[in-house]
């Protein structure tokens, strides 16, 4: 079955996250990826742990059914044939320091002139103008540079970094948007744009009520624990046996959720309105877990739910991977390897669309190099 | 200057954050966006605070550009409004909880037959499949089972919520992709698709090396404060007047550290390599620090910067409003009032593309029913 980005390919020299993660979702939506990456080491995830069979799941999980060749962009062979690719493909992507692209002569302006149609995508740490472009940075930089660590974490304690690796993800999605974008452009004018996006720009791009707050009442959002700024009850409360979440986030929730807790809450002016609610959360978290602490947490994740209220448990990673929901949506999908044999775990796609097949597989992620027969081959055809 | 999705108009359905942040951005990459919103109330966020001259900013910052109609979609006269809104838009957007747009008779089924090239996208808290399809979810609810939670806070104390709504607004980010996606596949197919995104499958999508290590391991990882799972040092440090962050990734940079700092560590077999320094990070976190405390944060990330190691700040929300960097990257623009006078502010667009603008103000977030009189006309003209 045709996929959305069938016949689009991409020339790959990013490496690490954002950008890997980005041709990750291109590849998903049908695009063939090729990865260009360094003779002798390639992307600097294949030494990351845990490995399994001496491969690294982590690579796997992020660079499945891409394909590999190594280039020394600096000689003069490997130039000729990476040049040959570029004539061929619809986006190059990379995440190298800003400059280093313009070193090796291939800058946007002297691609622009020499393919035209081609799409470039650069992601860096700070993007490619402002004072500090040339400089290095790596996702807890961008994290604690950008905001959200700022508001991250429980008051009066040292800020956190978010657990997953936002300041890389949230820019590799970007990026993705932006090829998808200029891919949709270059339909109407035959031309290729370049995308450039900075790590810091798109923390701050998620900073959402922080930015409303911060500049509205002159003071910046603290860390609010496992509650939300704005909205109440939006927290964990404690059942006998463990935490689970409420999320009442409308005057309509908060009335079943006084029915269900048999609280009579929604008529006392201190709670009648969700800005009454935010300003005495402290007070009105007591008064729910005064109730929810005499039972378990299956108990009012049921009766709750019974109510149309949402909540939900916190999940730890294993059980999110044998979680029902997650598991009857295919997102959690089987990467084979070389020989056809599942292999690692790995994300499934979330871009869920009509008519276009949702596999449970990935093909294999590349060994350093292992296309580069085929890549040859296709550059000597007809295409 | 036209933008990428200049003359793409998107009926917009959604309300509160996940579409609404979808909506954004293709506005900000051109696309006419109308909201249509339910008579009396609206969107619930008008309601959110803080306020500023009666006005949500928390509104204005994600719906800033948009227009608005007031509809009724079970009065035969509304209904008839928005089916001649649907005959002329590329894209519907809609969260409503799965099954109430079938209720109304607008499911993608009878849509897609009737308006064959419309592109509908919908972003629900569990998706449309699946045994919990229906049930209601919150951001919160979907970072607690998501599992990003399990990996956010400090070791041995309670989860805590990611500060920015990345429950919401990763799936929001998706569901962008996936109708970017289904644009570019309807210039080859002329035929719209359904795009079904779930918060909870997008908490999953970005879980990275969660995964890897959960299944490969066996056991999933445990939240480590501000501090890099498998990386050191990689992570914060106080100078005498508070927390910078340090990001040495490999042993050449560790080097660098060392001789910077003036601390013999790097032939320290506790700190040789990256898998031993990782081992001994509490030791060596002290270590360092017994330095840094000596001197100001600024002091010591130009020295670190001079040096080129990765380094920055813990940045509250008004220091990140005012960064010379993210001032320079036109990331904080200007939403203005109906009067055309600067009233509130936002994030900027991160997607920056070579040949099309970047404006640094926003038209202002509408009034509920405020462009109804223009909708109608637009509805009556020959397109």
């Amino acid at each position: 079955m045709t996929q959305t980005l069938t016949g689009i390919t991409i020339l790959d020299l990013t490496h690490v996250l954002a950008g890997p993660f980005c041709s990750m979702t291109l590849g998903d939506l049908g695009a063939t990826v090729i990865k260009v990456e360094r003779p002798g080491i390639g992307d600097d995830t294949r030494a990351f742990p845990p490995f399994k069979g001496g491969k690294s799941a982590y690579f796997a999980g992020i660079n499945h059914g891409k394909k590999s060749i190594a280039l020394d962009l600096k000689n003069d062979d490997d130039r000729d044939t990476f040049e040959k690719m570029l004539a061929r493909s619809d986006v190059l992507l990379e995440n190298f320091r800003p400059g280093v692209m313009e070193r090796l002569a291939y800058g946007w302006d002297d691609l622009h002139e020499k393919y035209p149609k081609l799409i470039y995508g650069a992601v860096s740490g700070f993007g490619h103008t402002g004072p500090e472009a040339k400089r290095p940075a790596y996702d807890m930089v961008v994290q604690a540079r950008g905001g959200v660590m700022s508001i991250t974490g429980e008051k009066d304690r040292e800020p956190v970094r978010v657990g997953a690796s936002i300041g890389d993800i949230v820019a590799g999605m970007y990026l993705c948007q932006g090829v998808l974008a200029a891919l949709l452009d270059r339909e109407r004018t035959g031309k290729g744009r370049k995308i450039d996006i900075s790590m810091l720009d798109a923390q701050l791009a998620i900073l959402e009520h922080a930015i409303a707050i911060t500049t509205v009442t002159g003071t910046p959002p603290s860390p609010t624990g496992a509650r939300h700024p704005s909205i109440a009850p939006f927290e964990t409360f404690h059942g006998s046996d463990g935490l689970f979440v409420i999320a009442a986030g409308n005057d309509k929730l908060f009335e079943k959720l006084c029915v269900t807790l048999n609280l009579p809450l929604s008529d006392d002016p201190r709670f009648a309105t969700n800005p009454a609610r935010v300003k005495n959360a402290r007070l009105l978290k007591r008064l729910i877990e005064a109730v929810t602490i005499d039972n378990t947490r299956a108990h009012w994740i049921a009766k709750l739910t019974a109510a149309g209220i949402p909540t939900g448990p916190i999940q730890t990673v294993d059980q999110v991977l044998r979680d029902p929901q997650i598991l009857a949506r295919n997102m959690v999908v089987d990467v084979l390897d070389r020989n056809g044999r599942p292999a690692f775990k790995a994300s499934g796609n979330p871009i869920k669309l009509s008519g276009v097949s949702d596999p449970s597989v990935r093909a294999a992620a590349p060994d350093l190099d292992g296309n580069r027969g085929e890549i040859l081959r296709w550059l000597e055809s007809d295409k």
